[in-house]
């Protein structure tokens, strides 16, 4: 089994949380691949160099000068950091962007109503696996940047989420693939006032009787629907759950909510 | 024969000769690896971030604020668009820093009379040639920004002429190795004053004998001797030439000075 795990923007700004995160995740054998967000850092950095954080309708753009902060902060400060923690636990870390190896190529998103800038579009058939194979086999870890390149020479902002299960849904042609991301709940809830009901196991069926039942949140909807389509394509397992139990959640007694 | 390139921050900073630079490094067939330096860009977003350039008996201080842009700038920004960069003109290049892949450990350089910060200093026996070796042979081509580790989850500012020699040596266990200092003159010069009296070859013995001639400039001498120190530690040639011929310095007709 291949782990694929996607750790957010929270952990990474929060240094106990990271920490702890880093060790458990030394502590998981066999083949692992970590996806990290950015957090707020390159928000602040950004600040500090007079650069500002432009919206349009409340998304956020990439432009020429941000696109130069995200590469910087998240491809060089986080990412690296990263790298030295994971040595440091004996976990053979290597961090890369997508343009690394050329793994991750991508699409500048094209300019409909809104022109995102330096946001790259992955298309899941473009993702090299020969590069992470090789990686993996030789019992190295990855820790991927949300960056891709456009192959022209250019640095692209990707959604971590995305980049996670592009990476997960193309590993799948090599390996049995468990795609996890750690969000702020321990899981998908039974009862969404309490944060103990964690569903344990979602599956096709249960998850058409959740629905009838009105048993879900609006919020984790999309996690779900990113997850059925995830299997769809190939992957294993999907599961969803708390940073905090990612270790456990690599077994088989998983703390979050596997969806299979 | 694995090319280990060295180019400095003169060229990172300058934009038309960094790309020729790179069309050039795209152009070489083969297995070669490329180290780049820094440039002023770390210290002008230093300067914009309000951390200033520290220096003591004219000595450059990586302190901690330091250390993080260096981090960001070397390993992120420049390092990232020029992966970025190769990858367009259909090199596969793999950006990397010395905490990837525990290449290339080192140790925080003991405080004596002057406390340096974070700068690693490196014991060539502790560079791991296996994870070198596995890209190189899969047709990759690492880059290297000018950092390295501690193994206790510090990133380590280290001299990039440093860090080729390094890796030259150690792979030199593996692969006939030139190492190819790309500096601002074409090579070790006949006449200081005339550019186009590049000695195209220096041996051991020759080498004696242009020291006995005084032919050889101040600025020049420790040059040699870190190439030919180089060599006696199993590099096969070191050639020391201008960014511009970096090219033609891959071939046997070369344009600078090949030491062997």
């Amino acid at each position: 089994m291949v782990y694929v795990i996607k750790v957010g923007g929270n952990v990474i700004d929060n240094p106990a949380l990271l920490e702890q995160f880093l060790t458990d995740l030394a502590g998981v054998p066999g083949k692992k691949i970590l996806i990290h967000g950015g957090g707020k850092i390159a928000t602040r950095i950004g600040d500090k160099l007079g650069i500002e954080s432009k919206y349009v309708n409340g998304r956020r753009i990439t432009d020429a000068e941000t696109i130069d902060v995200v590469t910087m902060v998240y491809g060089g400060l986080v990412n690296k950091q990263i790298v030295a923690k994971l040595q440091a636990r004996g976990c053979n870390a290597i961090g890369l962007t997508g343009a690394d190896a050329n793994i991750i190529p991508a699409s500048k998103r094209p300019v409909k109503e809104i022109d995102y800038g330096f946001v790259g579009d992955i298309a899941t058939a473009d993702v090299q696996t020969a590069p992470v194979k090789l990686l993996l086999d030789a019992g190295l870890t990855p820790v991927f940047s949300p960056l891709t390149h456009d192959g022209k020479g250019q640095i692209l902002n990707t959604n971590a989420d995305t980049i996670a299960a592009s990476l997960a849904i193309a590993l799948s042609a090599h390996y049995p693939v468990r795609l996890i991301y750690c969000f702020e709940k321990k899981g998908v809830l039974q009862d969404a006032s309490n944060d103990d009901s964690v569903i344990n196991l979602i599956t096709r069926s249960s998850y058409q009787r959740l629905l009838e039942e009105g048993v879900l949140t609006e919020g984790i909807l999309p996690k779900l629907e990113n997850a059925f389509a995830a299997i769809e394509s190939g992957v294993k397992e999907v599961l969803i759950g708390h940073a905090n139990d990612m270790q456990r959640n690599t077994t088989e007694d998983v703390a979050g909510t596997l969806i299979r």
